[in-house]
């Protein structure tokens, strides 16, 4: 396995097209914009390192038998299954943000289901295929991204029948020795952090879609691939000097979109082609493992309890009732989140392929709750919070000759802690509820691994309302 | 294992003490009102009695090696407090109520971690005790009553100081061969359903209050020993001639105050005697498996969203959209708990007895959502319903000569249904959200192991605020 | 204006047809399960007899400038349409139920703008016919039923095109003196205690349901009307000697079936007859004024947390911070339903006929808000009534000479109390969460005067999207 | 009456003592980030010069009988107050933001009600000064900062017990021509764009505060005010050329902290000098006026709702069902806070000034919502705009002859609009809910005009308990 620096000097090689602001970036490791995210990446070797967490974040390789980190793992049991869900709470608490590399954790595992059944109806060769690849990637402990997301243009039209073909992404060349694609990803959580992307469709497909149906891996340096930096709130804080104002120190998490402008991909690289009756399958798969994964957001939901508890102790508030309450309550959300994640992963089921599936019905149900609880748990923090923390002046302020003492004299509280710590913390709950970190937090809770309409697609599709209807017609006397 | 029909059998040689109406019950087994909640038990004898039910509803003793009923068992793993979460799901959707049982589940439980750890703080033999108790209760597959809830009279004073020393159940003698208690258990659900009370003290108590200390088992027909059964909304339509107007055509649940009027308890039947520092983690450990054990309102929101659904469909209203999405989020909703009995099973941990406990923190976060959902649900229940399951005419009325013919012209809705039908399944909705199963899927639910309050205290305290804090100090900067 | 004596004796002269549990019911009256809902309507004639709240109950006539019952009235300012949120808060706080006589007000109301709209357009004179009937109204002091919903049948299809032509009340007959009609009316509430019922359609209407586009007027007891009585949750309890467990004391509603079985009406009494155009209108109008109704739901709300607040002082609990908060909440709740009557009211506007109609937008943004806050406030009072008011035993085992002591023993809680009177409250939150109140204030908040899904058909409609979109684009810099 | 010209002009003739980013700002009007919240004040001058708005942006005033800006009028009815709430609406409507003024037109309403009621108690002449004040500032058409809230420093002591005792702002010198004062007030809104600022006290305070109980008017630029800017979240794309990104093109919001270094004040100028007993009188009507005040966010909210239909055409889902059923809901929330609003403007009551008070009791209610609503309302705006709103790269990119093809290749979504616009209309979202006008929209309606909980004291104490006691008791039947 990598350590942390490993990691960051194996990015130091590629050789990312990446623009941000108009302009192509020369260092995007060194890029301060970009930093933070790899920061938080880096974190997920960093953990892989420390004893105390070998449990959550290694796992014994089932192709090796060799030690991995658990982002490059196949779900074995649903023992796997759990501990992943922890591991991502875990890595959400200690980085405060997105770390970006569960999407393609998720992506492996449910490639590893599709590539076997899809041999096991064609009799093709896709999983040993899959396999080789696995162990690539487990071998160099690698960062992959998991691309699924295309624009999709119009939404009421499929892919076929978009003014543009190159909405969804597709195949426009099939050779010997690959095939070119041409399109885009869009909203790619770590896009730059990653050594690998491994591009999957992003919806159902019929016959006529047939082109669109593929999944691959390359190299996130493959000629021909662009990265087009997405902005966030505040983002520039982080090139501002000082290092309250940016609230989060070291870690935060990024957007690009992806560009695919006639990319080459050798077969072996190749894991669905044109068996469209198949992408339904590989997107809810991977949908279900991702929405587990949305029990980062626990542990940046920890983070924010803990940044409004502290906020409320530099208030001298922290013993009033209605404040306790408000804590109470966004535990009580918080830790409601953490079931839904722990429940499905709990119950898991082995599929055909040996590799172990979340509950879908259970997964689908953690991330609808996902799209509603942090918008309320950061309500609370910003009550908790007090307006200060929007109307509160600039680090450049604090430090000024003319005024850094009337701010330190008007904005002391309790004299448990100093105006600069009051500051930080509320800068944190700031950065969670307002600023860098909402996007991960709110807005991507809203939108990733599927916006709440498709979860309540899949609730209605998965529950069983035969049998409750059944039960309830024959409690009542019933007889049709 | 008894069969269903043993264990009414074993019900009729009882000599119970129940007063109902202001009168004696003469036969407790057959009175119309009592009889609904007495088929709510003997459900979890039937369904034992079931190939495909045998998984979740038996299990192998760990005493005896036998295969008995779940409810009898010690949890030896996680997988059996899982099983256990799956079974109550099960019988609330089969019953559409409360069918009693779990209570008794849940003290034994609970006693064999508390005796085991008495005995190794003191070198005393409580839990040799429990131990031949409970072979005696497998054995036998008996029914057991847990009681706890004392009547508590003014809720701001302890035990020992309320003007009625009473108010909370004691020890008012000593003998040789046993002790003599006084006092009551208020809200006792399936009471006269049981073979046995097993009764435990109801709060953390103190040196003071160590005459209230105890606890101890009995035959549910002990000398001294009177009921007073508790009346629930609707409950006189059991005595109506007809079946629809009941909703519910066979279940029910019931609840009753438990006088002791200075009843003897021999030794081997104490569990606890006055060794008040274990009061609070008896009551504790009861509480978290009994809101774990709330994963049977599930069932009763699988039988009430069914009800729903249909009710839809006979009002030929089913693929209106806001319909299907109320659906599903009944659903949704309904799940979100599931999850929360899940997740504190699956995170649960061996006690030094070698008895499994839920994870406290989840059972009590499960808890709170049951304090909440179910009322959400019962809401959109009676959304889809229709104003018609409230002015609905009684069933004399359909059946009149005179104006039956009317209602049947008059409540004809879509074509699929019969109007009877139809009155059917809005009654059930009725008997769930406003009738004698309300009771239990909503007030219950509120407060039934422990009121919301509670749950929010066990949070609060179970929480790890100082991980928390660390986290965000580091995140944002903060040394101090 | 009648005196409640003389409206009682004027219902005794009626010769109503009305079934309840499948019999004829002989004196209407007096039967104990109507009777409440009897005094209640009573309750509207006896404050207006009071100097205290003669300025709400009583007004002006715009047509004999005499002194009327306000539920005669026909508005003339928005200080009338003020007045009347404040009498319905005021009545329902005095009855704590439904008082049953606001919908023939808006009936009233909503025919003095039709009538005049029709004449308008065709020369008919509807609105004079109509001003004749109302002065009647208004002179004998009447209570009017409002009748508006049709049974409906399969509600994907119009009026017409119903398997029975009779599932929408129609004229089937015109003759030179009149027309008849059959059909039936559901749902309606008060209808026994009314001396006139005045019809309307249900839905808006094209030409071909011509047939159906019918409104008048006729003396509950004509020639061809039945009642069939609805049963609601706990009805029979008024059948029980004693009178804790029924909760309220005096007061009730109800809803009954009413059939037309081919009733002649004369053209004095007909306000709309064919012009179908007019029935979205007629509805429409109706429903905004009945959904300003609803502040009685808030007069309910403020008994509810009144006998929240008792039931908390009786338990000794009152001070504790989250039942504070708890009642805080639920008058935040009630009040905000009382912000919407009143801002529809003060937002009314002069129609040509002179009449003053509610803001039909915040009307129905109102009626929304009952949907949903009353169950909320009903959760909140169950939360602080504790699980007692669920399992507390019948008023004759208090009264029992075997256990009536142990009751009085053990449900001791505050010294401030008598366990009779603790009783008499939970008994009361009973009733209107559970009970025959819960109707009035649970179901009948959601589906009275429309479901709530009518009223979010309302609101798209109603708000400006184009002003919003327009302001929209501008602030962003769109030119398109 | 000023134009907005006019306005402008008179900033400039300011001689302000501003630091943002720890330097002094040279030239206030101009700087780019200040200056999009003085066109937000502007507005308010503006459109009092538009015939269409005439009726709610002006008035006649009751001391001159000259037409005035609305925002320097004392409420004389009811009238008055509805249109306060409709003018409110309707500019933040058109500014998408805070635009500052309504804070000192509440201010001098306020105290045109206690300088009243103190002469009648002392016999002093405060209200005879407050009116000549009011004079002038209705003659100039100032706008004026009202100025309440003190740092407070630790909130569990009062003012002259902090350790500091400048942390509520007090006189430290009485002369003969006026006094002095020191002390800072916070969060104040607009205070930038203010030519006066009017100090308040911030709570009810004892005798011994009775240094901290001073009210009084001073010019902004008056010798010894400092102002220190606070900063927001995305304030400086405020900085970047182009224009897209800024989300509203023009108007924004702005808090400062405002230190008084020993500032004096002449006489005339002091409205409460001491009399401690009516310091808590002047907040709380100050802030009951401030709470309806907030109906500004009802504009707001209507951008953002045209905002979000406006998204989902330009994705093409508005007809889809869920995206429908969210508009509707968005409005429906925000028209219930407009009837908060309006509700305690309608019920607001002459006080012995003759000035109209709103309803004290409905205002908190009003301004209860106002903390939760809009961030319900923000999170169904993001839940329609999508992810894009997030990941959405810089304009810089769409301009880049490198990248900007591809931007507008790939977010070309429906045919209906160009990506620009796509790209300007989830900017105004992102500005709203993550970006500067989030401040102003969540966290300002969060904490504005008092915290959550200082309404919820409010309507504790505003209810009548004991009427709605005393009410339960009677019909429940409780003779005590």
């Amino acid at each position: 396995m990598k350590t942390g620096i490993e990691y960051e000097d194996s990015l130091r090689k590629l050789n990312l097209q990446v623009f941000l602001f108009g302009k192509k970036v020369a260092n995007v490791v060194d890029d301060p914009i970009i930093r933070p995210s790899m920061n938080a990446v880096k974190l997920t070797y960093e953990l892989a390192e420390k004893p105390e967490y070998e449990d959550l974040m290694t796992v014994t390789s089932h192709l090796t038998g060799k030690k991995i980190n658990r982002f490059t793992h196949i779900h074995q049991t649903t023992e796997d299954l759990v501990k992943k869900t922890k591991m991502e709470r875990l890595l959400g608490a200690k980085s405060g943000c997105c770390f970006q590399r569960c999407v393609g954790m998720d992506a492996l595992n449910a490639l590893s289901i599709t590539t076997y059944n899809i041999d096991k109806k064609y009799g093709s060769d896709y999983n040993s295929r899959f396999l080789r690849y696995l162990e690539y990637v487990q071998e160099e402990d690698l960062v992959c991204d998991g691309a699924m997301t295309d624009p999709k243009g119009d939404r009421s039209l499929p892919p076929h029948q978009q003014a543009d073909p190159d909405l969804f992404l597709r195949v426009v060349e099939e050779r010997e020795d690959g095939m070119v694609v041409r399109g885009a990803k869009a909203h790619q959580t770590g896009a730059l952090n990653s050594h690998e992307i491994i591009v999957m469709p992003t919806i159902s497909m019929g016959e006529k879609d047939k082109d669109y149906a593929v999944s691959f891996a390359l190299p996130s340096d493959a000629q021909g691939i662009t990265y087009i930096y997405g902005r966030q709130s505040c983002d520039t804080r982080k090139l501002e000097k000082g290092t309250i104002d940016r609230g989060n120190q070291c870690y935060g998490g990024h957007e690009a979109l992806v560009v695919f402008d006639d990319v080459f991909v050798p077969w072996d690289r190749v894991f669905l082609f044109k068996e469209f009756e198949f992408a339904g399958e590989l997107v809810e798969n991977f949908a279900s493992y991702h929405r587990q994964s949305y029990a980062c957001k626990v542990g940046v939901g920890d983070v924010l309890i803990g940044a409004s508890q502290v906020a409320a102790e530099y208030n001298g508030v922290h013993k009033v009732s209605h404040i306790k309450d408000k804590i109470i309550e966004m535990n009580h959300l918080n830790e409601t989140l953490f079931c839904g994640s722990l429940a499905c992963a709990c119950e898991g089921s082995r599929q055909p392929s040996g590799t172990y599936l979340v509950n879908t019905l259970l997964a689908n149900v953690c991330k609808q709750n996902v799209t509603r609880f942090p918008y309320e748990i950061a309500r609370l923090a910003q009550d908790i919070a007090g307006g200060l923390m929007v109307t509160m002046p600039a680090e450049d302020d604090f430090n000024s000759p003319d005024v850094g003492h009337w701010l330190r004299k008007y904005y002391a509280a309790s004299s448990s802690a100093s105006v600069e710590n009051r500051m930080r913390i509320l800068r944190l709950i700031e950065n969670i509820t307002l600023g860098t970190a909402a996007v991960g937090y709110l807005t991507e809770s809203m939108h990733g691994a599927g916006s709440p309409q498709a979860q309540r697609i899949m609730i209605a599709r998965q529950v069983n309302m035969d049998e409750k209807k059944k039960t309830a017609k024959h409690l009542c006397g019933i007889v049709e």
